[in-house]
């Protein structure tokens, strides 16, 4: 993956607060892939005691948001035009994974998607499946 | 409003440790409406400084959840099912509200929405739109 | 209303066959809201008798569209991106009517919504709600 | 695949006179897989002339609900609750075909998704993903 793109994402990720207050990170970064991952901690958890539908929805939108990054040049940023979230089972585990993919790239909009896995003890069970349009946007 | 459903809405959301952290409040309360309002800190910000849309997809999910449950007796409680938001301006501002509201209530099912606002200088821009489905559950 | 916006969307939606294999017309046409109906005959029904869900989103959608392209200027076309359905109620009765509006005009992706309403004895059922993205592109 | 179930399918899609209209067929079918087909004819277009996104909805909404049906009881059916429908590149050839397949089958609701392809000359382009909600209830 072209050494440009992968640091732009790096450093827009870091300028991401709200991804630092959540304790977020990058796992997985290659071309029309990003996964991210966030630890369940006491601070991002909804009444019940599993993670919040926010926390799952901001790292699925980020993780599907960078893999549309991926596919285009470095001057590029992309924008969430909109993301629909279905979500399956409670987030319950130690952390959180959302693999975001492109399903199509154009010159006006990408369409892109993510799973989102809660982890625990190494099983991942998949907790949410996000699809979505990003807009590339001049930097 | 029944006494009894605001107490549990408002017991419900004191457990939410996700708006707790983002310091979320319930800042109107009655059948069928919610708002729900969060203050753009330092902490919660995306790559341009604007507030993040995860941020505005939680306020805005749980807006529109209490408001679905305002519907439903005492001992039921509302999952998100799915929820879709389409973005329509930067989270630019002091402070953002969501305006939940209900669509249709079922037995099975209720149809919810909310709109999100960025609030500066007493003036509210809409900066997001959200439309989904809530499951009652009992509690 | 411009009369050159008004003829293009009325000689667009002539041009639209499968409008005319269901029969359907145009009701209302003004500046950011067009109403289009369409009669529940035998041919457009689901397995229990109800107006089909690909009709209720043929005609929803269209109305959302033609609802944004009154702000565009005469030599745009718009395309959906996007499009999110949430049913409400079975489409039962003479005729549906879908309410298209817009949410906001932008210059790139303008954000739409209609409402599907089944209409008997001149009484108006909400049967569905749909929320998503219109793009504009020049004609 | 249950001779039961699939039985209760093939009556079912006979039943959908808006199926019969666009000349549409089951394809394949299989436990947690249906594949739905129509042809592009001049009755179903929109007004570029390319097949209208009714059409893409309607097959592709069947083709999901239908998916998730064989995975439910013979006494059982299931209601489109929301679907949402990406639309990729216009619908241009000869025939379209709709892959229907669950995401998460659930007690009180199904999680499902739909890809459609434009078929020429025995090629498949990708046209439109969806993503969506079925309800169980008892026949």
């Amino acid at each position: 993956m072209d050494p440009q793109i992968e640091h732009k994402i790096r450093d827009s990720f870091a300028r991401q607060s709200l991804m630092q207050t959540f304790g977020a990170q990058i796992q997985f970064l290659d071309r029309g892939h990003v996964h991210i991952t966030a630890p369940l901690t006491p601070q991002v958890l909804q009444q019940h005691g599993f993670g919040h539908a926010g926390l799952t929805f901001a790292i699925g939108d980020s993780a599907a948001g960078y893999a549309a990054l991926t596919e285009y040049d470095p001057q590029t940023e992309v924008l969430t035009a909109e993301m629909k979230i279905n979500l399956l089972a409670p987030a319950s585990g130690n952390t959180l994974i959302a693999k975001g993919r492109i399903i199509k790239t154009g010159r006006r909009l990408s369409v892109v998607a993510a799973d989102v896995f809660a982890v625990q003890n190494n099983a991942e069970t998949l907790i949410a499946v996000l699809q979505g349009t990003m807009v590339p946007v001049s930097g």
